[in-house]
């Protein structure tokens, strides 16, 4: 594989309740996986409290540095959803109501009989010239301006968003993985493990400790851009894993 | 409350298993709770790979902004453990293998009928000057150099680790809260909500929508340092949430 495409991205999760310990975080976990499995590599996660600063300058870092950004949060009606805000700050552009998040959100209360307050307009806020990500669930959109694609912080609003909007991004090559289960723990296996990962360098090993509150054992994991390079490096694992049984059978 | 001490954090979260979704994080969350608890604010959160640059330029650029920074993972004794490594080089200074670590470490191996292999003495480094921070699940220390503290990933180690560290640090004036449920959404509350916001500035007034896959509630959290500002905020809410439901029943 000699033109593996790279695509990174990074994620900016927005909320005090999320450094507050009240609400514990769904929506990296689940960029991370979705991402992986479209050939995105997620690089860096940062979590800021819901401060104009601090969204302005975490998501100038990130936005300059990886191809993709996605935030999480902050985009609702109320006085404390500021990252429209925010983000258009990031990029030098007026936040204004956009015109067609006015109508689409101004149809959909008049159809309920609702009245579309100050408060619900707020959810048409982005920055000038900023593209819709579309909401299933509950209307309001998100927005893409630039290279960042900003979304709510409820997780089922998140995952609708976020489901519509990744058949439309760049991706790379995918990474693919291989998953070698070790009984033994990682000071049983380090010294053979660096010796396995120094043998096939085009893979990257990693290895995990699992402790079940009594005992450690590892989840080896093997990951390539090329995945014929994963069967070589998986057989040199399991051997390895063989000889130190039989070291211990001997002991 | 005139002399409030706020006393900040960050996190840095280490490890490829968070970013590419194979691990869902469980630290964050749990520090999250434990800072707050005791009057320590958790400002930022970035979680990077085990990557050199990367660990090297967060902690840097977290340790000179806060007054705590804490790491979870890297720490262990396989070739992908390099946290040690980094954040001796952010600070300028030697990794080594720590002698008291050593002492320790070999002696609960010996203890156990174990080798003592290069892979295991790999836990036993750390910034030369560094403190240990004891780890009553494994027994190989976490370290902490200067302001920062380098716990293990595994979150049963984290978690014994931080217990043992917390009551050593500098903490501030916590954070007090309460928590009013709406049964309506944001959109309905949100025009009154900014307006208590505005009536209490000594408060900080946080909306976290929640979606039940059909409809919108919402929890409105009151925070403020000075628990006794939080009652007339607790009343004007109720009042606003009363005067929303007359409202609804004579529409």
């Amino acid at each position: 594989m000699t033109n593996a495409t790279i695509v990174t991205a990074a994620m900016l999760a927005i909320g005090d309740e999320l450094l507050s310990g009240r609400t514990k975080d769904k929506n990296i976990g689940h960029l991370a996986d979705a991402l992986t499995m479209i050939g995105i590599d997620l690089r860096e996660v940062r979590i800021v409290a819901d401060d104009e600063e601090a969204i302005v300058e975490a998501v100038n870092a990130l936005r300059v540095r990886y191809d993709h950004v996605f935030t999480s949060g902050g985009i609702g009606p109320t006085h404390d959803d500021i990252t429209a805000d925010a983000i258009s700050r990031a990029f030098g552009l007026e936040c204004i109501h956009d015109p067609k998040a006015m109508d689409l959100l101004g149809q959909m209360y008049a159809r309920r009989g609702i009245e579309f307050t100050e408060a619900r307009k707020r959810m048409a806020r982005m920055p000038a010239g900023a593209e819709h990500i579309a909401n299933p669930v509950s209307t309001a959109p998100g927005f893409r301006i630039g290279n960042v694609y900003v979304m709510a912080g409820v997780p089922q609003v998140f995952q609708a968003m976020l489901d519509g909007l990744l058949p439309s991004l760049a991706t790379g090559t995918p990474i693919h993985s291989r998953t070698v289960r070790s009984p033994y723990g990682e000071g049983d296996i380090g010294v053979a493990l660096a010796e396995v990962q120094k043998n096939h360098p085009e893979t990257s090993i990693g290895s995990y400790p699992k402790f079940d509150g009594n005992s450690f054992s590892t989840e080896i994991v093997i990951r390539a851009r090329d995945a014929s390079r994963l069967d070589a490096a998986e057989a040199e694992l399991a051997a390895m894993i063989e000889a130190i049984a039989r070291a211990r059978g001997g002991e």
